[in-house]
């Protein structure tokens, strides 16, 4: 190891209390990707990824502007880890880097009652944070597939969405308030308002910034009381066109389901057997709310089940849907799949209405085209007024992993290519990370790409936070 | 005039089509000042707003490119206008400044009515624009008092709100896609998409930069069907906090009543005479929505009178509620009242429902102690589950222009101080401008506005943008 990486090594042993600094092998080895579906094809053949320099596990503010003093003074890279469930590849740090390690810093820190805001510490884990809340008769409403693997400070660094956004918002719907340590140790802190015009919303720059404009260190977030009242159905559709329309008719029609779950025909007899074996296009509808609100979820539901009914489809009733609401915190193994030799991904991307059905036509025959893809399907998670999202699946065969690679490669290619051609978002809530990095400059432009350059070096100057990742 | 201004405008009329380069001396005084209540005190003294340099009015985003190109090459300050609205002394260019008057560039360019986006240019109007809409049958569902004067550009420069933001978000929720013209030329050209993980959102860079960090040409911004059913009604009730908790309860408890309007003594007799000899407190309730909502909106005005009946209210029926629809979009002559020898202004700030109380009780006390006072009053007219705005007024007796200033100075500086010893925000949406500059950086915070430096010399390292403006 170079000396001025055991330099820096020894600066933050110095600074910190003991037991901070980690450097065993099995914990340096534990931090080395993320849940990136190719690092796991790589990651089986001569291509894995090395082990980092170092491990530092903060337990304060104040530790990480210390990590962030030093790590600048000394330009080391410096690569914050949550708990590690990204899936494009934002944490790869490579062997000179420092990981930045925030779960120890994972307490609910406050919780205000009267305001419904809850403060909490960025490694906090999703699924933990929920059922605190959920004891106090409390929800946040986001809930990630990957709820129970990832941390509140990683949701917000990669712009996330949860299954129940279409009621709930987004990530950086519920973000009120934000601590980020820069760059060289500085502090912002952004206190917790319901809405403010103080000049550009400066915590915005951080949500969506994979690591690399700054570490997060708190968090203030808005609440919901815990519903506890939930109506729903599942229906079966004659066409995808008929589900993306009752989709569009109930969002422009001013109501907000928490869920509305358009899957087309491969992905409804995958996933819902039972009810598909063949296929065809299958809609989950949720609504969700308190008790005292029942009546109204009822109109809500009816006026789902009426605009099905028009466009020709079949109730299927609640088993369906409760079916999925029972496995959709499912994550996948890649490595059980890929020994399996099966290479499979999702891609989600977002597109307007008007652009969404050519996109889903273009995008799943440009992947089933593909030599070695089984299957290329989709399906429909977070709705808009404007628009949907589509998360894409693609299925491919190969045991050999340079086979394996090469289908991944192809299959994100298509995508990629297919949605900017559509004129629609490569991403709609998984960032860019790696995987999508060079398709990055197509959708925000040559400016955008300038403009998101110029702020790194402004609030970065020696680049050392996450680099490689996103721009 | 300096010879580098002359030459700047002769490079300026070179490469612009005739007609675009206006120096008459009735449109520079025209565009002195925006609509600040401080001006216009300034205004009948000495220290009265001078011209600007020259005023350009640009018909294109290629036309914008090439006057930012110019003016940036000459060190030249661009200060831009959209109505002149603005009521916080953001636009105050000074004689050495080129106005970028965007009054030419006013057209609805497109309506998507599929996925309901319309795209626009910043110079148009807000009344001319929900006119369009309207006769298609669409609304944006922004409402400001300015409606009639004000800009859709200024209202992404301020990040306004409008009076029926509790159902439609403020105009950054509505905002999908942007093209800003930077300095040196540059065009960034954010697509419109219903919602995206690509990197920060760098649209709301520019959404609150008050013209300091790039000029905007274009919008994108969602549209809602035209709501067709109204339900509300207005309700005395014994205290302030009887309507604080009436409003805090509807918004946790889910609904969004597109109007909650908290009136205290003073301004529920100020403005509703006919129902309030005596002072008392004053809510107005109103839910909107589509036809085929009907029964949901009657759900929740049920909800909200069921609420009020329970804190003691007395309904007092449709009128005053009808009364204020009619008279919402009225803009006081500052002159008038001026030479009536009153000083008169509204201050809006925001706070957490645990804050509210407090700031209300902090504010008024401080603003009713300054010599010439007569009245400090409040009400609340944006609504969320953490918390909610309030819109102060003060009104001052005097008729000599300097003890106007002080008294104007004081009221604002006795309200900055009370709302950030109270924790809360210093500004819900009519933006800094100049009226509260300095006390931003206790709001942001020392890295705050180093933050907001770093990004502002990061685009726009000659500084010509709206200097003086912001920070």
């Amino acid at each position: 190891m170079a000396n001025t990486i055991l330099n820096t090594i020894a600066a933050l042993e110095e600074a910190l209390p003991a037991g901070r600094v980690v450097r065993d092998e099995e914990t340096l080895r534990s931090r080395r990707h993320d849940y990136w579906g190719l690092q796991a094809v790589l990651d089986r053949g001569p291509s894995a990824a090395p082990s980092p320099a170092v491990v530092v596990r903060p337990q304060s503010t104040d530790e990480v502007a210390s990590v962030m003093r030093i790590a600048d003074q000394h330009r080391m890279p410096v690569v914050p880890f949550g708990l590690g469930s990204g899936v494009c590849g934002a944490f790869l740090p490579g062997s000179e880097a420092l990981v930045l390690d925030l779960g120890q810093m994972d307490r609910l820190l406050d919780v205000d009652e009267k305001s419904l805001i809850a403060s909490v510490q960025p490694g906090l884990r999703g699924s933990t944070f929920e059922a605190d809340l959920n004891a106090r008769g409390l929800t946040l409403g986001h809930f990630p597939q990957s709820i129970g693997v990832s941390s509140l400070g990683g949701w917000l660094a990669t712009r996330a969405s949860g299954q129940f956004s279409t009621r709930y918002g987004n990530i950086e719907n519920m973000v009120l308030g934000l601590e980020v340590v820069l760059a060289g140790g500085r502090v912002l802190r952004c206190g917790a308002t319901p809405r403010s015009s103080t000049g550009p919303d400066l915590k915005q720059l951080f949500i969506g910034s994979e690591g690399t404009l700054g570490v997060i260190t708190k968090i203030d977030l808005a609440l919901w009381p815990r519903p506890d009242c939930q109506q729903g159905f599942a229906m079966r559709l004659p066409s995808w066109e008929a589900g993306l329309e009752v989709t569009r008719e109930l969002l422009q029609g001013g109501y907000r389901p928490a869920v509305l779950r358009l899957y087309d025909g491969i992905e409804a007899q995958r996933n819902f057997a039972e009810w598909f074996p063949e296929p065809a296009h299958l809609l989950l509808v949720l609504s969700e709310g308190q008790e005292s609100m029942r009546h109204g979820l009822e109109l809500e539901v009816e006026a789902a089940l009426t605009a099905c009914l028009a466009q020709g489809g079949t109730q299927l009733g609640r088993e369906p849907l409760d079916h999925w609401l029972g496995r959709r915190n499912h994550v996948p193994s890649w490595d059980d799949l890929l020994a399996a030799g099966l290479v499979v991904d999702t891609i989600e991307v977002s597109a307007t209405w008007r652009n969404v059905a050519p996109l889903y036509e273009r995008v799943t025959t440009a992947m089933a085209a593909i030599p070695g893809i089984l299957q290329a399907s989709g399906h429909t998670s977070h709705a808009y007024t404007s628009g949907v999202n589509i998360y894409f699946t693609f299925v491919g065969q190969a045991t050999d992993p340079l086979e394996q690679e090469r289908i991944y490669r192809a299959a994100w290619a298509a995508t990629m290519e297919a949605t900017l051609g559509c004129g629609a978002s490569i991403a709609h809530h998984h960032g860019i990370g790696r995987v999508r990095r060079e398709w990055l400059p197509r959708e925000l432009g040559d400016t955008g790409i300038e403009t998101l350059r110029a702020v790194k070096a402004a609030l970065d100057p020696n680049g050392i936070l996450n680099p490689g990742c996103l721009i």
